[in-house]
Formats: structure tokens, sequence, C-alpha cells
């Protein structure tokens, strides 16, 4: 008789019950056990801002699957259970439950799949009651009963990117004033600069107030609560303050335990989801991978990556034989009615990795001009010059805009050119897309750049 | 000196003024002539359907330019002179004015852009006033103005294609009681049955009688106009009959001058543009090409498509060495909410290229489950067995199903397979997907039947 193997998977998001879920559905036998920190699991991270905003109106909605749902695919899950630490020698954890006391557990294999947290600017006040970073779903939970039960009046967003945005939006839709504090001359950072203006246009037009080119040097504070943030020059009265300040994977755990960690601190992994370190796997937002496009080391957190990595993890440790190639960078967000998305490089990325490259910026319509309620389109492309190679695209545009950009992330997957973009038979109906689409009208207005 | 090259373009729309206008911009001093049999040049015919719905208002509206436009960019543009033969061996052309005496033009080069038209069941009465086929922009406007001027109550459309389903809409929105008739036993015969089924409950949806696997013998009329349908074992009766039984290559004015005709009749030319015949082109409509997927000669009427072909004529007649390498059968329309879009092969083309495939149809939705707004998507999703060769896609669904189709056909550009799609980095967020892309979500589960 055999003695069933033995998996422990440390986080109980997008990764590691993707994982856990594909696991055992190709192998019945083994035993699984998936230990998570917060309250809850398998939760729609990226639905946050729309709790906030109210187009959600229950936490509940955003969690996927319940505990005892896997429990009935005999997955064991423990909430509230930190894993402290992880002994690479005896392959064990040892684990902290919120209540109770600490205990060692041993594997065969081992999921490391932590995610990320907010990295968070070093400044005194982050504590305060009012200021907020979404790391969870609790901390989301937390941030929609703030806006709902104190009736803030005057927000102030720190960091313009995706989270940023997202949030001012949602602020803006419960009425709230709402400041964006930005680093840079536009926001959305990932966008080459007169993308991130159409961004920052976006953003104004509904009401969000931009203040560019500063940063918060601290948070101050009023009967026991925030009451402002404090830029170089002047002072923000905020009765609520949000950071969007990006991510920082949550690779420690892992480090100290002796498991390599790469770019930014991610936990380095081959296109299998194996760490360097036998028996010792990682996959989602606390994972490195590769850029498809540069073929280098790369780190992202975002929920479809990390359902990815997951589920390659999943399969490779129920015996299974799947890679995960790497990530093309490919985003999207909205505000408003104002579409955003980018894959591959930019412009920036582009000089960075020493690349001859041509690009253009082009401005259409989203449908047949006549057809009413065609929206603008701004599209940039970029390609290498000599091979004409496609290495990246960026839209922003009225509905409709935004998920063109995976016809350009399809291009990126399979090599293609500038030309076969141009040749390649998109659908078009007059209700959907100018006869040329409008990525193909960049890719004709690029090929003459080349 | 040198004596200026004469080109002459016959056909005045995507394709002859695309060409036109391409060969204009590369090559000054060519003399270019075109002659259009109809009032209209340079129309989007594709927008017809919304002229006689009422969403667009003025017929000019669909014009894109008017040859005033052209004269001014030196190209010659004479409407209503239709090229009545071709003389190959004296280069040259004898053309009919409306109005004045038939006269003849040598050319240099000769493009053929005549199009296609409604290809028309066999019976008797079409020529009866109320009775339409969408030939050119003149039948569309015909057809408007009876639509306004007329008041009709009840129409038939017959066939149930592209044209057929946004006449179907569009009478609708005029608030006129419509049927259609369909040989088949679902609409949308380039969709495999069970996505057809879906397009036939969208146009029940929008009010729209459907009479499947029936065929009209006849039409009658009363007091000087139609009076309604005969179908083999009953009558219906109409005001308005509207053909929508596909097209057909005007192809016969070149196969008289004994240029090669293809696949139904179609000119057979390269992927420059040119057919077998010394100094004479063809593109658009009127031309064959080629199915990227197959490899074999094909036939489609497509505005985009023909654009394309235009281009490469165009920029080849001017000195240039561009080329055109064929379709992938993308298309796509709308009924009501419900967007309908194709690409590659279906099931019964896959069996004729005796192509062991799989197949699979998927239920998801077009936004992450828990945000307002998210509506039904099936995506059927076809590969080669072996291989794992992506071969084509179909998708029904709400607002925003449709242009996924593009994403699939750029992984048929690419040549790309099951798996590439599955571990594609497409754009998630939750106004725009759910966390893995439905055509992903129809690769995943294909990937397990192949």
């Amino acid at each position: 008789m055999s003695i069933s193997r033995r998996l422990i998977v440390i986080g109980g998001d997008a990764a590691g019950m993707s994982a856990a879920s594909q696991a055992r559905r190709r192998d019945a036998a083994l035993e699984i056990t998936v230990y998570e920190r917060g309250r809850y699991i398998s939760y729609a991270a990226c639905g946050m801002p729309y709790l906030v905003g109210g187009l959600v109106n229950d936490p509940q909605q955003l969690v996927a699957r319940r505990p005892e749902d896997f429990e009935r695919q005999n997955i064991r899950v423990l909430t509230q259970h930190e894993v402290m630490s992880i002994d690479i020698a005896a392959q064990s954890v040892s684990v902290q439950p919120l209540k109770g006391e600490a205990f060692a557990e041993t594997y065969d294999e081992l999921l490391i799949a932590t995610g990320a947290r907010p990295a968070l600017p070093d400044i005194s006040g982050l504590e305060t009651p009012g200021v907020f970073a979404l790391r969870d779903l609790s901390s989301g939970v937390a941030l929609w009963e703030y806006v709902r039960l104190q009736s803030p009046r005057r927000a102030v967003i720190i960091g313009g990117g995706y989270v940023g945005l997202e949030m001012a939006e949602a602020l803006r839709l419960r009425g709230i004033e709402t400041t964006l504090v930005h680093r840079g001359p536009q926001v959305m950072s990932s966008l080459d600069l007169e993308m991130g203006a159409l961004a920052s246009q976006a953003l104004r037009e509904i009401g969000v107030e931009l203040l560019l080119g500063q940063w918060p040097v601290g948070i101050t504070a009023a009967r026991g609560r925030v009451a402002g943030v404090a830029l170089a020059e002047q002072e923000l009265p905020a009765d609520l303050v949000v950071f969007g300040t990006g991510a920082r994977p949550n690779g420690e755990l892992a480090g100290q335990a002796g498991v390599p960690l790469g770019v930014r601190g991610s936990i380095i992994v081959d296109s299998t989801m194996r760490t360097p370190v036998p028996h010792v796997w990682a996959a989602g937002d606390c994972a490195q991978t590769t850029h498809r496009v540069t073929g280098r080391p790369t780190w992202v957190a975002l929920g479809t990556v990390a359902n990815k990595m997951g589920r390659v993890a999943g399969l490779n440790l129920a015996g299974g034989a799947a890679s995960f190639p790497g990530v093309l960078g490919t985003a999207i967000t909205r505000v408003g009615e104002t579409e955003i998305a980018r894959t591959g490089l930019n412009g920036r990325e582009c000089a960075g990795e020493g690349l001859e490259y041509a690009s253009v910026t082009i401005q259409d319509r989203t449908m047949a001009g006549y057809y009413p309620g065609a929206a603008r389109i701004t599209v940039r492309l970029y390609a290498e010059k000599g091979s004409a190679r496609l290495l990246g695209a960026q839209i922003v545009g009225g509905p409709g805009s935004g998920k063109r950009i995976d016809a350009v992330a399809a291009c990126l997957t399979g090599g293609l050119t500038v030309q076969d973009l141009v040749d390649m038979d998109l659908a078009y109906a007059p209700p959907f897309s100018p006869v040329w689409d409008p990525v193909q009208t960049a890719a004709r207005v690029l090929s003459s750049e080349l």
C-alpha cells in the first residue's frame, strides 16, 4: 500500500487555489492542505474598486469559492493560519494560527503562493485611521465600510497606476471630492507620456483633481483620524487617503528559507513553476516570470497571470508536464468611459533593451465614422527596425477600444511583424470598426516608418 | 521626355478607389482614369442597412470621398460610365456613358474592380416594385426611400446571412412587421448549427418571425407592387421584400475578355493582384483570393478585404512590391444586443478539407461575473488533432463578445496552437473580461479534447 504524498500550499488566493484545484483533479490521492493568513480565500482582488464604488454591493460576490467548496474537493483549507517559516532540509513549515499554538507540518511538495503587498512610501502616519492600501480582501472590505459608514467628503489618492485610477473612479461614483497625487508628469507611467496624458485627461473628465509631479512627505491626523496629506509645499485636507503606489512580491518567507529571489525580490521559478530548491514551487504574484518580448526575467502582479501560473503548478504537482511561457505585460483598465490598455514594451522599455525601434500614434474611431456612437480611439504601436517585429502597443479610447489590445497580444505571442498586422483579416462591420481596424491603421502608418 | 503611363480602373468602390489613391500617392506621373457604372463612388456598402434602419440619416454620410476629392488628387473619375468590353490584345476598353456615344480608350495597365452583385434565386417577379436586393448604394437609397415614403407594414426578407440579419434589424427599427425566410435549419449557415441557433434566437428576440427550411417559389403582385412571397405551401403577404441571398462576383466582363476565372467565377489573381494576363489586374469583390488556413483559393465579398486588395494593387501598379496573403473568412455582425462573429474554418469546412479536428463550445460571461452588465457569451473553437493548430472560432454573445474573434484571427495568422492561446497574456480587468478570457476558456477545454 502506497502512502499518499502531501502537498502544502501557502496562500489561498488565485495561484494557490488554482493550483490546489488542478492538482486535485489530476491526482485524487494527493493530500492537499492550504494555509491562508487572511480571512478570505479565492477572491477577486481586482474587484475591490467596484465594491468600494458601489457597483458590487456585497464582498461575498468577490469570493469565487469558499473553503467548504474546496473541502468538498477534499482540499483542506485553513484560513487565518500564517506560515512563519519554511525548513527546506526538514521539508516542513511552521504554522501560526490566529488562535492557538504554532505547529509544524511536513510536506512532500510545497507551493509558495504568498502573493504581493502594497509598496508604500517611507513616510509616517500610514497607520492613521482613514488611511488605506489594498492588500487583500479584508483591507478592501475595511475601506468599503469606511466609505459607507464614515461618509468621507475629501479623498486623496496617492499614485496614478491601475489601482489609483480605479479607486479614483470608485470614490467619484460615491460623490467624494477626489484628488490624485502622482509623481510623474502624467498618470499611468507604464504608458508613454502622450498616452498617459490621455489617461490624465480621462481622470479630469470624471472630476478628479490631479496633482502631477508631486509626492507625499507625511500624513497629518486630527481627532484620531486622518486630516490631510503633506506634500513638499502644501497640505491637502483629506478625511480619506488611499495608496495606489504599486506592489511588491511577498518573497521574504521563501528568501529566508534559502529559496533564491530575483526581480524585485520575487521567487525565481522555471516555466514549470519549480524553484531551484527541490520540492519547492512558487506561483502567482510572489513569483518571477519571463517577458515574452525580451526573453528576460520580469515580475508582474495580476490575477490573470496568477491564475495561469497556478494552473501550471497544479498540473505539474500532479505529475503533469505543463509550462508557463511568461507574460507580455498586457493590462487594461477603465476610467469613466475611457478604456486604457497596453501590451508588450513601451518606448522606455524598448530603449532600455537597446532595441532599434520605431513608433507611431494614430487617432481613429471605434466604429465606422457614420455609425452613431463611434468614439475616439488613440493607438500607439512599436516595432523593431530591420525585423519589423511588433514590440508593443498602447490604446486609449472610448467604449470598444481596450480589448483591441488582445489582437496585438496575439501578434506578440506569435512574433508577428507590422506587415502581418496590416494584412490581417480582422472583423469588420460598421457597428464594430472602421474598414481598417484602428490597430491596423497604426500598423499601416508604422510600416512606412520602418 | 517620357510619356506618362495610363492606368484604367473599372469600378469606383472600395478596391478601385483604394488602388487609384495608393497608385497616385506613389506615382505622381501616372495617368489614372476610373470608370464607374453607377452614380456613387467610394461608398460604404456595409452601411446601407443602417441607412434603411434610420441610424444613418443621409446617404451622403456613406460616401467616403466624392469624385471631386479624387480630381484634386489628379484622378479622373467618370461615373455613370460602364465598361462594356475589354480588348486584351489592343490593351483597350470600350466605354458606354449613360448619355452619349460609346468610346474606346487604351491602357498601359488595367485594374478590374467590378465588385459583386446579389445572387438571386431563379424565380419570377424579382422586378416587381417593392422587391429589393442591395446591389450598390443606389439600390440602398431606393430601398431607404421606399421604406420612408411608402411606409410598408409587412416585410419578408429572403435569406438569413449577414445582409438578411442586418436588414431584419433595420426593418424592425422602422417598426415594420418582419418575416425572415431561410433555407437552412438555422440562420447564418456560415456558423455551425448550434451557433446558428443562437443567431436565430437573437432574431426572434427583436421580434422577427423566422421561417426556417423554406424557400420562395415566386413573388405575387397587386396594384402594381409586391403583394406577397409564395413559398412551397403558403403565401406570405408583404408590401416589401428584400433579398439577402448572398452575392456573386462580377467576373463576366473579365471572363469574356479571356481573363481566367476561378472560384464561383471570380477573377484569378496572384498575391500581387496580377491576373495571368499581362497588364491586367483585379482586386476586391470580383477577385479570387487565398484562404490562409487551408491554403486554397477562395472567394469573399467584404469591404475590408476589398480595401486591402485595392491597396496592394495600387502599390504594385505604382512600381511597389506589395502582396496580399489572403483571408481567414473573418466576419462579424449584430442583431439587437447579440454580436455574432466567426473566423477560420467551421465544422463543415474542416470536414471538407479532410482535417482531423476537435471542437468545443463553452458558455461564459463577457465580464467578471460580479460586474454589473456582464452578458452571456458562447464560444466555439476548432483545432486540428495532432498538431493542435487552431483552425477557427465562432462567437455569439452580448455586448463586447464579437471583436474577441480578432485575437483568434491573429492566432490563425500566426499558425498558433490551442496551448498558445491558453497561455496567452490577454487583457483582464473586471469590466472587460473574466480572469480567463472566454476564448481562453474555450481553448482550455479544447486542449483536453486533443
